[in-house]
């Protein structure tokens, strides 16, 4: 039932979407007629699509006085449950999972150890109560002790037949179209399009630049310790089981500044790790735009927004709303959220 | 008589320049004379020359075995004795001395104080014996305490007067015209340009836009710490007194990995702090090119390889000639050095 509601939404998002031809006169017109296409056709016309657009209008209009040069066009996007899900967990922890799995006949000790018990026994309740203590454990063990490269074919491979727990659709399905097409928007206007997430800048690398059409050097994440190994002159890069940055809360503002050295004009995030993103933006001295990503459709996708597995998330959505910030809700302002919705 | 000698090596140099223009015959010409334009005026005719134009036109040909995606065309630059001078010493302590003095006054204890004293007395040998502590004891003192935006405001400021101790010119124009060159040829092929030097981060991204063409998210080099301040709704990130990364030898393949995630095919530098580097984009499955700069010319530059004020220098320049890789004679294979030579 739910699916055809879900086909008969698509069709009248479809029909509605369809805008008559205009024709335009005039002395010097030769072509008599020009279809104005939607840059964003998965987002429902409204404020929030409105902000969007207007923002981009006028920055890019060199008669305007907000007028952004295209060097300073810079964009930054947090990635979980922003430019894809982050229900009911992490997608990187699905992955480690899948990883513990894959090792587990070279650590017959894992069985009796937990939380790799709990991973082998598809026991979450068990993994939940190991804490973020537990979910440390098993990304280090699973994202270290290789090399750079071979960590980037071990990502390849699982995205290809790793599915979700609950959609059964492959974890890079599970990305938000209109951001698609917010990102594309972006670039089409000289904008340069960056992720800046919490979650790990190889296993994001690995995935993201098919997906969302943005390179390697142009995603800023977490990163694992790593040492350089001339190794008798085929030179290799080693992954070391240890954190060495954790790009979230002020960790996004200062990889900002290391990596891109300019201030953002563009910010999108939602939770409480992309608020300083967010206010270090907003002080730019160039016109800024922050968008917050508000998830409300529990039918569609996930509704949370104070609580949740990745903690609380109350501060980013009340300092949006109090400084005016630009707030996506999800369930009215998105005709459609996965890609594959319109296949 | 130097000057003299000079110009007429740019005489002489300009009319080799000039090539006879092709006359393109055939059915289908309309365009009948085509002048080739030299991608590289300031180069000498010759094998390093040759070598290079060779890797580039194989490996954007779509036809070649060799032909590298446009995203994968990345190179990385040393810039320390590689795109600009770095005799008799890095242009960064110069301006480290520069603050030193300027800062003087709110630090009346500097007079009796080394390496200060040094530096306010213009007493080289004396700041030359206060060692690598010293010299990173100055560093700290006039790199730090001040934000980032405040921090590239100095550093512009300084440049615009500041003159090099013996060639009294603008630092700012004791670049290497053949790399300018070089520089414009390869992202004229799509190649996207880095540089990766020991040299601080935001001390080059203040300066090394508007010489190089290279813009602020191209640049890696070595940090101070930061740290990031909500300042009641003007957040600032303020440069604290350490280094956080050192981006020399082991540390360029490692940040090269951390921040643009793909092995260079093209790499380019002059001493034993690129070498890893070198090493390295000789192991990418790609065709890549190795570039060495060899000081050779005590006239118009400075000729030195196997010791120098930045360490010894023998093992990248044993290397480069043990593995082939193409190595610049700065005497024969430079027309010209510097930008104002050609005015």
């Amino acid at each position: 039932m739910k699916k055809y509601l879900a086909l008969i939404g698509i069709i009248l998002t479809l029909m509605a979407c369809k805008e008559e031809p205009k024709t335009i006169t005039g002395p010097e017109t030769v072509i008599d007629t020009v279809e104005e296409v939607d840059p964003l056709p998965s987002w429902n016309d409204g404020k929030t699509k409105k902000a969007i657009m207007d923002y981009v209008e006028d920055v890019t209009n060199s008669n305007s006085a907000s007028f952004i040069p295209v060097a300073n066009r810079i964009s930054t996007f947090d990635n979980d449950g922003n430019l894809w899900g982050e229900q009911p967990a992490y997608f990187q922890l699905f992955f480690a999972m899948d990883r513990v799995k894959a090792l587990a006949p070279e650590h017959p000790e894992w069985k009796d150890q937990q939380p790799y018990k709990a991973v082998l026994e598809d026991d979450m309740k068990a993994l939940t109560e190991s804490g973020m203590k537990g979910i440390v454990e098993i990304i280090m063990a699973t994202h270290a002790g290789v090399t750079t490269d071979e960590f980037e074919t071990i990502v390849k491979e699982w995205v290809k037949s790793a599915k979700h727990p609950t959609k059964n659709v492959g974890f890079n399905e599970m990305v938000y179209q209109p951001m698609l097409e917010l990102l594309d928007y972006l670039r089409a206007n000289d904008f340069k399009t960056y992720i800046v997430s919490g979650g790990g800048v190889d296993f994001m690398r690995a995935i993201v630049t098919e997906v969302y059409g943005i390179p390697s050097e142009q995603i800023l994440g977490s990163r694992v310790k790593t040492e350089y190994d001339y190794n008798n002159g085929s030179p290799i890069i080693k992954r070391l089981p240890g954190l060495e940055y954790n790009d979230d809360k002020e960790g996004k503002p200062l990889n900002i500044q290391k990596i891109i050295g300019k201030k953002p004009v563009f910010a999108s995030g939602n939770s409480d790790g992309d608020l300083q993103m967010l206010q270090w933006t907003d002080s730019n001295t160039y016109k800024s735009f922050q968008l917050y990503l508000h998830h409300t459709d529990a039918e569609r996708e996930w509704a949370y927004d104070r609580e949740s597995h990745i903690g609380k998330l109350d501060k980013g959505l009340d300092e949006a709303i109090e400084k005016g910030w630009t707030v996506i809700d999800m369930k009215n302002d998105w005709k459609v959220i996965y890609p594959f919705e319109l296949k």
